[in-house]
């Protein structure tokens, strides 16, 4: 029989005030890679957790309405998306999503941590299916650098990175934006998490503000996301051409949050998220 | 100057294997009344907080999201909604809500434990300003019992209720479904939350189904709310005669997360939480 002891717990501050727990079975991984913490524990709530420097990127039970609207929303409103490059996602959620789009020919992921592609693969198969996925090309590097000088190579990008902070900082600014803008083809378009109305409007807002600077069309669109902070989500795409909003692609078979409908009604946002956005160059 | 320490926290148990952790400035109330426990605290993320048996019923910051989604799509969804029905709710913040509706005439709200009404009077007064309006009736009873024998005197009953154990157990059941229908005009409807998919679905299929069985016309609408359990909110309309799904009358003034394109939205299911509902049956 399996040992367990609820009285372990893991506990991610979200805030400096603000913390979840997960009482755990195990502790799978505990280590300091070359660019931050890396955890993985097995819990009693949610399946296998991983975070990164204390905060959760996935777990096992939920990951799956994070990484099917981080995915799905911009590669349905591209015609025909082909080459896709994915900026962090290490896990392989987001290749795994991504390669289930027909059109869909080459995904090259480029996550700056290997360790976290050697996590997902040992710890996460369900997630890391996505990384052995023939069409998906994956590249442990610093992403700033991997987009530099790159012209009309993608149709979509996708920005699944940790929080704005330390190397990912310069993943959230007007630099970076305008090197995706022009690694993409002509229709393209860039989505990136941009965190919880609730506890970081400031991230958000100011996602929104360099993207503004940089994409002609930029819109915010949200999502439930039990183990992020507040459990309320969102996302920004900036598109070059097409209008984000409407999908035009057919919806992958056995989705379990992402629908066209959803797809739809996700850019509904509540009215505090629409002042938070108006309010921002005040 | 106020005296603060940041290391006592508030501890929700939300599941024997999920807990919320906020920290708190002070400890407002701390009692055991007749049929609970009842804490008020003041906390740093969310201003203050009131919890019963240690279960999170509202914050100062983000219970508008909860008050505005079980009181507005019911309301705007009835084409005049003249006298409602509050079960529970003895905070106010329902009923300050309804008083928003110009059609409103009357409400009665029934809450079984006149100790929530006295808290919410001292220690939340931007709640419990809905007692006070000249259009409310608060009674301190069992709305179970109140309700019985009762005909055709609501247009709308909301029951904003405790989750489903001790006293609030019948509120999620048949019986009083039938006493709420006969309590009910001819195109009265009911409205419950119905807690979250991700942690607690066999409430939510329970509360569907024993509705059903009395209601022609049950639909299930969501919402975020970061301080219940995983975020994501359910509720759900039962009705006799109009579509849930469709709001007719006035969105009052000053809704932070209400508004008709939301309502529309709300209705708008993730296809993991359809699946939810068409399994209960099973």
């Amino acid at each position: 029989m399996e040992r367990r002891n609820p009285d372990i717990w893991f506990t991610e501050y979200q805030t400096k005030h603000l913390r979840l727990g997960l009482s755990i079975k195990s502790v799978l991984a505990n280590i300091q890679t070359s660019y931050q913490h890396l955890l993985v524990v097995d819990t009693d709530q949610y399946g296998r957790l991983m975070a990164l420097d204390g905060a959760i990127q996935l777990t096992e039970r939920d990951e799956f309405t994070y990484h099917e609207m981080l995915t799905h929303v911009a590669l349905t409103s591209h015609p025909a998306p082909r080459r896709i490059l994915i900026v962090g996602g290490g896990d392989g959620g987001t290749a795994r999503e991504a390669v289930k789009h027909e059109t869909v020919e080459e995904v090259v992921l480029v996550d700056i941590d290997q360790e976290v592609i050697n996590a997902s693969r040992r710890f996460f198969p369900s997630l890391s299916s996505g990384l052995e996925d023939p069409k998906v090309n994956v590249l442990a590097m610093d992403a700033l650098e991997y987009i530099r000088g790159r012209s009309g190579e993608f149709d979509v990008v996708i920005v699944d990175s940790t929080d704005p902070v330390d190397f990912a900082e310069g993943l959230f600014r007007e630099p970076f934006y305008r090197d995706v803008f022009r690694a993409l083809n002509e229709g393209g378009s860039l989505v990136a998490q941009t965190e919880s109305p609730f506890s970081d409007p400031d991230i958000l807002t100011g996602a929104v503000s360099e993207m503004e600077k940089v994409f002609p069309i930029v819109k915010v669109f949200w999502g439930a996301m039990p183990t992020y902070p507040t459990g309320m989500w969102t996302y920004t795409i900036g598109s070059k051409v097409h209008d984000p909003e409407k999908p035009m692609g057919q919806t992958p078979p056995g989705t379990r949050y992402y629908s066209e409908e959803i797809h739809r009604a996700a850019f509904v946002l509540p009215p505090f998220v629409e002042e938070i956005l108006q309010g921002r160059d005040r």
